[in-house]
C-alpha cells in the first residue's frame, strides 16, 4: 500500500517515533482512544537522500517520519504461520524419501540445521532427530532447546510403556488409532514430542495422518460436513481421582477468516454430546465422514522408531497413532507437551541471525583478500578494529561498528580496487546501509561516519594526518580531503560523531601484520544480540 | 432428552458396556467408524428393579444397558465453563462490598474455601488471597496449589519492578492501561499470578475491567463494530534479543456458537496490519469503540495491592492496568503465568470431594447417637470396622465399604428405630444407593450386600449365629431370617459375595465399647481416591 493511500489513522498508529514508540522494546506508548478521533495529515515532505516522508499531522501538530518501503513494522500479509495458508500439506507419499530428520548433534552444531529442522515441524508439522541421546529425561533437552516444557496431569514428562494401572489407553498395549492429545485441555498443548528409549516388541510402529490436509479435502468432498465440525463444540473430558478436565471444542477450529487452524480428533475421550436431535445426527454424520477421511489409504506416513529417535510433531495438526505391541516385549518412549509459540520464536530469532553466517562468509572469502595496500587481510584489519574497540572498553554496538566498519568495501559495486584508482566507492554509506538492514543506528552510524570522520580530524588534529597509513592519505584525497571548518562544525554536531571519531583510531591501528586477532566467530553471540528485532 | 427420541447413532456411541468404555479409565475403546454405518435398535427392555433399559443392536447384536436418568456421561449442556454463558459478568459497583478474597490459611486448611477461591476466578475472572507470605517465589507455590505454571520467554517468574534496561514497559515506572497479557503467544497464558511483596511507592494501585462484560456492551451497542472485532485477526507482536513472537488473533474471539470466549486487548503489542484500505477503516473505528468503552467510567475495580496479597485473574477475559509509580519507590510484585484447564479441572475435583464433608458432617451429627441397641455409637461403630479392614489387608475399597456401611441408617425414611420396632428399613440398600452417586460398585456392592451375608453365614456357618450380638440377632428375623439353601447358592455367586462377607465379618466385631478407631478425617483421602469421575 502507498503511504498516501492508507487510511490515516493506520498510517498515525504506525508512527515509528521515540513519542510513539519505546526505542527500548519497541512497544507503543499510547492507547487507540489517545490518537485524535480522526487524525488528519496537514502535510507530507520527502526528506532529502530519499531518507524517508515526513507527515505533520492535524490537529495535534504530531511529526512522523516514515522510511522508504511500506510503513509500518514488516508484518506479513499472511498470517502467523499458524493456519492452514502457511502450510505444506501432505499426504504419505509426498514424504517418500524426503521424511524430515536431523541427527542430535548436527541440530546442537549448526544453526542452519536447527532452523531447517524448526522450520519442517513449522511447515510440514513434524520433524524426526536421530541419535537423541538415550537419557531418562533427555526429552525434556530437546523441548528446551527451542521452547518451554508444557507439564499436564501427566507430569513434566510421561513414559508411554505398559503400566500396571493405566489411566490412559498409551499406557498398555492396545493399538491407537490417529489422534490428537490432551483434547480436554484448554488451551491444549500444541506440540508433543516423543523420544524412543527402547522399541524391542513386536508390533509398535508408529503413523502420523496431517489432519490440515484430511481437513481440507473434507472440505472439497463434503463442504457441509466440514461447516458442522467447524461450528459444533465437542466436549472433550478426562477424568481420574486427581483430574477432571473439560473442554468444548470443535473438531476442526478455524480462525476468525475460515482458515483451517486446529485439529482435535480424539474418540477415546468425547463426552456426551448434549443437542437436539437434530443437530446430533449431522454432528455424527459429518464425525464419521471425518473419521473415514483420516483412514484413507495413503494418508497415513508409516515409520517405526528406534531407540535414539526424537519425533516433535504439531499436536493442532498431526494425528499419531501406533499399532498394537505385544505387552511382554519392551517398549519405552518418553514423551512431553510443549507449545508452537515457543517453536516459532526459536526459528524466527534463527532466520534472523541468517546474515550472521552470510557475514562469516564474507569474512572467510572476499575478507582473506589483501586489504588495499596494507600487510593485513581485510578481515584481519576489521577483527583487529574489533578487539581494539574491545580491549577500550567500548560497548558491543561500537564493538560490533567496527568489526563491520569496511563491510561496504565487499558489497559495493565500485570495488576497493576502484577507490585505489581514483573513484569514492562511498563504502562508509554503502556499508552502513547494508548493515541497517540488520542492525540499529547505534551499529550503522559510526560506520557510515567513519570516513568523514578521517577528514574531521585531519581538519581538527594537526598530528593526526601524519599518523596516517600511505595507503589511508593516497584515500583522503579521493574521499574529498580534510574537512572545512563548517564542515568540521556540522560533523561534531552529529550525535554518532563521537563513537565515529573512536571507530576512526581503531581503524587507523587495525593495521598490524604482528597481531591475529580473534576470528568471526568470537563476536556471533555478541552480534546476534544486536540484530533489530523488528523485522519479521 | 428421552432414550427412545435420541439418535440411534448418538446412543450407541454412549454404550457404557466394557467392551466400549475401559473400565479402568473410562475411554472408549473404539473409533466411530467402527460402529455399523446405521446403527439401527432390534430391541428395548426395561431392567427389573428400574435398573436400567437394555437395548439390542441391529445389525451386530451388540447389547447396552443405560442406567436409569439420560444416557451418557453427565456433561452439562451449559459448556465447558470458559464462555460468557458460564460467567457472572460485573462493573465495578457489583462488586461493591464482596471482592472475593481469602486468606491463604484459610484456602490452604479448607476444602470448601479452597472451592470458593477457584469458583470465583472461574464466575468473576479474579480472586484475591491475602496474608500470602512474602517470601519471594512463593507466587510459584500458589500457582501449584491449582495447576502448572506456564514458563514464556520472562522466565517461570518474573519481577514486576523498575529495571534498568526494560524489555517491556511493565518493568518501569509508567501508568499502564487496561491490557491482557501476552497477547502474542498462541496459546496465550490463561491465567495471571501477581503478588506483592512490596508497595511503598507513591502510586502503582491497580484496576480490573471485565472484558466479557464490555465486548458484551460493545454488542449490544454497537453490533457491527463487534462482529469486525471478532473476524479480524490482529497481528500481535513481541521481539528482544531471544525473542520474536507473533500471534494473530482476533481482539475479541467467540466459540463455534458465536459466545464471547477471549479477549485481547494491548494496544503496546499490535502490529501492523496489513489488509485493504476499507478493512483498516472498519477495524480501526471498531478498536477505538471497544477501546474507548473499557474506558468507560464504572467498569474499572480499582483497589490497592497491599504486601502479602496474591491477584489471580483470568488473562482471557480481565484487563488489568495500574497507575504510574515514582521510580524512586519501592514497589515489588512477582508474577507468573498458569492455565485455567488446570484451575478447572482442581475446582471440579474440589467439588466432587464435597460428599465427603457431607459424610463428615453425618459422621459427626447423627453418627454420635447410639447404635441401635449396642455399646457403641453409630460412626464409632463404622469406624471400627474400616480399621478392622484395613488391619485385615483390605483394599481401599472394601475399607470405604466397611467405613460406609450403615449409612443407610442415616438417610432412609424408614430410622434405625423403626427396625429395631419390627419395620426392615431395607438399609444396606439404601445405603448402596446414596453411595452410588459417589462411589463405584466395588464399594457400593459389599455395603448392598452386608445384610444378606449375614443372612448367608447363619445358613452355612452353624457357629456364625452363635456369635450375633443381641441386637443382630433380633434384627435377622425382620430381615428374613437364614437364607434357604437356593438363596445361598444364589448369593454366593454375586461378583462381590466374598468382599461382602469380609464386610460383614468386621461389622460383626465392630462393636467394641473399650476401642477408639481412627476418625473420619484418617479416612478422607482414601475416600477422595475412590469418588467416581464419569460425573461431571
Amino acid at each position: 500500500m502507498e503511504l498516501t493511500d492508507a487510511p490515516a489513522v493506520w498510517l498515525r498508529d504506525n508512527c515509528p517515533c521515540a513519542l510513539c514508540r519505546d526505542p527500548r522494546n519497541g512497544q507503543k506508548l499510547f492507547q487507540i482512544t489517545d490518537l485524535p478521533a480522526e487524525p488528519v495529515i496537514a502535510s507530507t515532505r520527502e526528506l532529502p537522500g530519499g531518507s524517508g516522508t515526513e507527515v505533520i499531522w492535524a490537529p495535534d501538530g504530531h511529526r512522523s517520519v516514515y522510511a522508504p518501503g511500506r510503513p509500518g513494522q514488516d508484518t506479513a500479509a499472511t498470517g502467523d504461520g499458524r493456519t492452514e495458508a502457511d502450510k505444506e500439506t501432505w499426504v504419505a507419499a509426498d514424504l517418500a524419501g524426503r521424511v524430515p530428520e536431523a541427527t542430535w548433534a548436527e541440530y546442537l552444531a549448526d544453526r542452519a540445521e536447527r532452523e531447517r529442522v524448526l522450520a519442517d515441524v513449522a511447515r510440514l508439522g513434524f520433524a524426526l532427530l536421530r541419535d537423541v541421546p538415550r537419557r531418562p529425561g533427555q526429552v525434556l533437552d530437546v523441548a528446551a532447546s527451542f521452547g518451554f516444557v508444557r507439564e499436564t496431569n501427566y507430569g513434566e514428562l510421561f513414559d508411554v510403556r505398559v503400566e500396571p494401572d493405566p489411566n490412559n489407553l498409551a499406557f498398555t498395549g492396545a493399538r491407537i488409532t490417529p489422534h490428537t492429545d490432551n483434547p480436554y485441555r484448554d488451551p491444549v498443548p500444541t506440540l508433543q514430542l516423543l523420544h524412543c528409549l527402547t522399541n524391542a516388541a513386536a508390533g509398535g510402529d508408529s503413523g502420523l495422518v496431517d489432519g490440515f490436509r484430511a481437513a481440507a479435502l473434507l472440505r472439497a468432498e463434503n463442504p457441509e460436513a466440514f461447516e458442522v465440525l467447524t461450528r459444533t463444540p465437542v466436549p472433550f473430558r478426562f477424568a481420574d481421582a486427581h483430574t477432571a478436565l473439560r473442554a468444548d471444542r470443535p473438531l476442526i477450529d478455524v480462525d476468525a477468516r475460515g482458515r483451517i487452524r486446529e485439529i482435535r480428533f480424539n474418540n477415546r475421550s468425547i463426552g456426551t454430546l448434549r443437542l437436539p436431535a437434530g443437530e446430533l445426527t449431522a454432528f455424527y454424520a459429518a464425525y464419521r465422514a471425518f473419521g473415514e477421511l483420516l483412514q484413507r489409504p495413503g494418508l497415513q506416513l508409516d515409520f517405526r522408531l528406534t531407540p535414539g529417535d526424537c519425533l516433535i510433531f504439531d499436536n493442532t495438526r498431526l494425528l499419531h497413532a501406533r499399532t498394537a505391541f505385544a505387552e511382554s516385549g519392551a517398549r519405552h518412549l518418553q514423551g512431553t507437551y510443549a507449545d508452537l509459540d515457543g517453536l516459532f520464536s526459536t526459528l524466527s530469532v534463527l532466520r534472523r541471525q541468517r546474515p550472521l553466517d552470510d557475514l562469516a562468509a564474507l569474512f572467510a572469502g572476499q575478507g582473506a583478500e589483501q586489504y588495499l595496500g596494507e600487510e593485513v587481510t581485510q578481515a584481519q584489519h576489521m577483527l583487529q578494529a574489533a578487539a581494539l574497540a574491545e580491549a577500550d572498553g567500548a560497548s558491543p554496538a561500537l564493538i560490533a561498528a567496527g568489526l563491520l566498519h569496511d563491510i561496504g568495501h565487499f558489497h559495493s559495486t565500485v570495488s576497493g580496487e576502484d577507490l585505489m584508482a581514483g573513484t569514492d566507492n562511498r563504502h562508509s554509506h554503502t556499508g552502513a546501509d547494508l548493515l541497517a538492514r540488520w542492525f540499529g543506528p547505534e551499529v550503522t552510524e559510526p560506520v557510515r561516519l567513519h570516513v568523514a570522520a578521517k577528514r574531521y580530524l585531519c581538519a581538527v588534529e594537526p598530528e593526526y594526518f601524519g599518523r596516517l597509513s600511505a595507503a589511508s592519505v593516497h584515500t583522503l584525497e579521493v574521499q574529498g580531503g580534510p574537512m572545512t571548518g563548517a564542515e568540521a562544525d556540522a560533523f561534531a554536531a552529529n550525535p554518532y560523531a563521537r563513537d565515529a571519531v573512536a571507530l576512526r583510531r581503531w581503524d587507523d591501528r587495525a593495521k598490524d601484520a604482528a597481531t591475529v586477532a580473534p576470528g568471526f566467530e568470537h563476536w556471533r553471540a555478541m552480534l546476534a544480540g544486536l540484530l533489530r528485532t523488528d523485522v519479521a
